[in-house]
């Protein structure tokens, strides 16, 4: 996914600094910018515990204000910053808009980092002014790389696509590799096109990308209290405004679901401590919401997960999974194999090598596929394995 | 909770001994044998992928079959073994009814261990007849160390008490370590008792009592596929059999529900890679199931367990977690204190220190108290942390 350079659909403009929220020069301060109104959608996560960032962003959004400029900040949450933490949105919206020329309305603010402490407020500002100072149409990849937090690499792509007649393009940056798990919404992501479509079919599209991507990954099954999802829209291609469900829609929505699973599988790939890769498929489920929670139950166990980190040819965790995830199971109708590799056949016995499987379990990708015999449905969701790398990162975030 | 020897109820007898299952002399098959038949009553795992031996059980205690005999192996689950694993249950079940003179209803077996892999029933059955001769009054401990797996020290506990001018005894032995979090039952637990109880209350108490212990502990959130809890009642201490919900009644169901808790305790301060008990405290909630799932929420996240493990003064995750529980929650209400020391105070800014909170979370008792401010419903749940010991026992669990 790595490129030189990463295009900005037209109208668009980003930076990244050092604000000096982070040590060693690292960027931890970004801006992303629409030189024109932008029709924005998005989604915040479901947790009860919103930071006041997350707040403030559902609120605009749900008033449908047209969003030019979105700053980011990391290292911090501002999550249970209470009052305070309100006021400090207001003051980065009021700073980012003076400078920009903007109206407060159409700026949004997002925090990820650390839960319960205040942001450093005269760093934040000054930091507001670096972005604004670095904006350029060459920033994309100074942005992506000053969003991350315990990321190891960037998470950016594109596509481009034509929209009656016109030249479209759709930018993606994601953010995110802990405390990953779907509810409605997850880490940071931005989503920036010059396409023009009406405000019902970006949010439909965005929906349905977001269920096929987002809502399939799981590193710890912790969900945030800073998760958006954002897409900017601001028709500066030139196309005329998709308004139905025909041939450019369709266009649309299948880049905006390409680009999302790629910056979504990246994420999973960059969990904390990841070393695999894992994909789980649930096929012949009774209906789709089985597939799903037997998915995601085998995707968050932890023993499945560190018997993947150790390669340890422990398939039975997989079906104990299952079992307990609520879907319907037969375990003389289920079968799993691993790596393509058939290693249970409803209870009949099966002869596998531990030695074969061990193998399998050592390459960094790995496909799961249970098939429970039940049904047609069908869904792949996507995980990483639990390392002693993840207790390392989280027994020490803050310090 | 180590004594020198451990008293069993009148009538009961016991023994732990090594089958060959596990390298190294480690005690691996144990059985509880009462000479009087025992009413028996107990809980099963709700997994819906049930090993063979807890499906057996299920079956006997819903027939009402009075109970004489346990025979327990580790080391194999008999799990995800198809109807090869039926068969291999049946064969040990005749085994221990023959050697015992017991009909084959009145014998139970259960199986802890890897997942998917056919019992050795040569080792099993030579195991059971080592049992049956090494069966003794004094063969408790080595019971309680017999049924261990991953567990790091046995976990057992009596309680003596006066029915009706008699002595009883209540007796329990516990294994658990990992695949650790309630759902209807957890591990394998036996109690047993020389008190005369009738089947229904027999039945209420272990119920009142499994939800006030074994049902608030969570090691790792994954569910058993073998979990049972057994409690045998052969009324040997000859008082008049409890019959109503009077003083008799209380002061059984009473000390049932403290040896519970101890045995339920012990599990989690011997959770797998466990360096930290901790207790967390839910008060303030709408309603009991709030308090319950968000403290439980608390209990599961990887990232409070693994903040604890590293003793970061990480207290935003706790909130986090309460977020996504799916309980009542307003940041402006709600409270954290951690070890006494108050952190959060409704978003009001609380002056906490880095360094005492550090010290604070270096013990290795750890208690958490999280004040929603809603409500008067109060819940007590019990965890560890979440250490690379976690990673290491079970990256490796089948080699």
């Amino acid at each position: 996914m790595k490129q030189p350079s990463l295009p900005l659909p037209l109208g668009f403009l980003a930076s990244g600094v050092h604000a000096g929220l982070k040590g060693k020069d690292k960027p931890d301060m970004a801006l992303f910018c629409s030189r024109l109104p932008a029709l924005t959608v998005g989604m915040v996560t479901t947790n009860k515990v919103k930071a006041a960032p997350a707040k403030h962003t559902e609120k605009a959004l749900k008033a449908g204000f047209k969003i030019q400029a979105v700053v980011v900040n990391t290292k911090n949450a501002n999550a249970l910053t209470g009052r305070q933490g309100e006021r400090d949105v207001q003051a980065t919206v009021r700073e980012a808009a003076r400078l920009l020329s903007l109206p407060p309305q159409a700026v949004l603010v997002h925090s990820t980092g650390v839960i319960g402490v205040p942001l450093p407020m005269p760093k934040i500002l000054l930091g507001v002014r670096q972005c604004v100072l670095r904006l350029s149409r060459a920033g994309g990849l100074d942005a992506a790389n000053a969003i991350l937090t315990t990321d190891t690499f960037p998470k950016y792509g594109f596509r481009t696509l034509k929209l009656g007649g016109k030249k479209a393009c759709l930018t993606g940056f994601a953010k995110g590799s802990g405390m990953i798990h779907p509810n409605m919404a997850t880490m940071l992501v931005y989503l920036l096109t010059d396409a023009g479509v009406n405000r019902g079919l970006l949010n439909r599209a965005l929906r349905e990308a977001v269920g096929e991507s987002f809502h399939r990954i799981t590193v710890d099954g912790d969900v945030s209290t800073n998760d958006s999802v954002i897409l900017m829209a601001n028709g500066a291609c030139g196309n005329k405004p998709i308004a139905s469900r025909g041939a450019d829609y369709r266009a649309f929505a299948g880049a905006l679901k390409e680009l999302c699973l790629d910056l979504a599988k990246a994420v999973v790939r960059d969990g904390e401590g990841a070393t695999k890769f894992v994909s789980i498929t649930l096929q012949g489920a009774s209906d789709e919401a089985d597939a799903y929670r037997a998915a995601m139950a085998v995707a968050k166990s932890p023993l499945v997960k560190t018997a993947l980190f150790g390669a340890d040819p422990n398939w039975g965790r997989v079906l104990a999974a299952v079992g307990y995830s609520g879907a319907a199971v037969d375990e003389f109708k289920a079968k799993v194999v691993i790596g393509g590799y058939r290693l249970y056949d409803g209870g009949r016995e099966v002869a596998w090598s531990r030695d074969r499987l061990k193998k399998i379990l050592s390459q960094r990708d790995i496909s799961i596929v249970v098939d429970l015999g039940l049904g047609k449905a069908r869904t792949t969701v996507y995980t990483c394995d639990l390392s002693d790398g993840y207790i390392d990162i989280n027994g020490r975030y803050t310090t």
